[in-house]
């Protein structure tokens, strides 16, 4: 999921039935009349991605905060402890990403699917609540969420209309645990039962 | 989880325990004497941080299949349909992406939790079996994943030791559904219970 696409108001997906009837595994596409292309292959294959949710927050030179749903987070290096997010150029938040030092990285939890819905909704009420207070640097730290980090961007890679952002960690804080909230066919989940292993 | 780290080889936990006593919600990092420090933080966020699992193959230049698990797998964006992954640049498969023009990359479900720890595993065994077949410009393609993404590497973005990657995807395949992989707290689970909603 592009996190121009906020969960719920995600793109429909591509011309792909939900469960997809059984293929022969790995059929290389020029065989398989029903494979998708192109865009077709990236929809299907990121639908059946799930991903972890998270909330990047920024403040805008005015002091405003601006703020996104993420599924796009990823760990980048430990030493340095860097890390990774993707975000389309027309996102609202994008202007005060492009112009801070800094960003808050937020770890979601099940209880705060809710702010991952605020987070994700119409960009001139994701602040509207107590859901939220000033943090290190006046940045806006979310209230309650299983983790967070504050860190320096030190990257934006403008690839098309989108952008890739490298974030330094700098420090931190937690929230009481909780299991974590992830996204994945358009629903929020939790983790579920381990898969045991088997054969390959 | 940096890719350099696969899952079952991952680095030691951060000294964080696994269930944190209860703090007050989002303490500023200075109040709170158990809060911790940029890599103590990123080691925290990331632990509670859910990802779906991945695995990225290339070929070497004289023809050797090499790929990595990855959980740092995101979308870009759509439209073009572009995806990125993070690669430690001491990893195995670092020399092939490096050099190489595609990749590909596979969506794993819980039936490939084997192939997970295979393509995580010692780097010289990894294609050793038959859960592979050569597919589209004769790359390594997983058999049986639930889906799967041929793409060109518009560009390798170096931050100290590791890359960005980011792939155009050209075409794809498909494999019969299943429920999606996941890599959390050390462990393969597969998606759980949808989260219901909440007031903020």
């Amino acid at each position: 999921m592009n996190d121009t696409k906020t969960p719920q108001n995600a793109a429909a997906p591509a011309a792909v039935p939900a469960a997809v009837p059984a293929v022969p595994a790995a059929v290389p596409l020029a065989e398989d009349p029903n494979a998708p292309l192109d865009l077709a292959a990236f929809k299907h294959a990121f639908r059946r991605h799930a991903a972890g949710v998270a909330v990047v927050t920024a403040l805008r030179p005015d002091g405003t905060p601006v703020g996104f749903t993420a599924t796009s987070l990823a760990s980048l290096s430990s030493v340095p402890p860097l890390a990774t997010f993707n975000i389309a150029r027309s996102a609202s938040t994008w202007p005060a990403i492009a112009e801070s030092d800094r960003v808050v990285i937020h770890i979601l939890g099940a209880r705060n699917r809710g702010v991952a819905e605020v987070m994700s909704g119409p960009a001139d009420k994701r602040f509207d609540g107590d859901h939220w207070q000033p943090g290190p640097h006046g940045l806006p730290v979310l209230k309650d969420v299983t983790s967070w980090m504050v860190g320096r961007i030190i990257e934006r890679v403008l690839v098309h209309n989108s952008a890739v952002v490298v974030v330094k960690i700098e420090s931190g804080g937690m929230g009481e645990n909780d299991q974590a909230l992830l996204y994945h066919e358009r629903t929020y989940r939790v983790p579920g039962a381990d898969v045991q292993p088997r054969r390959v």
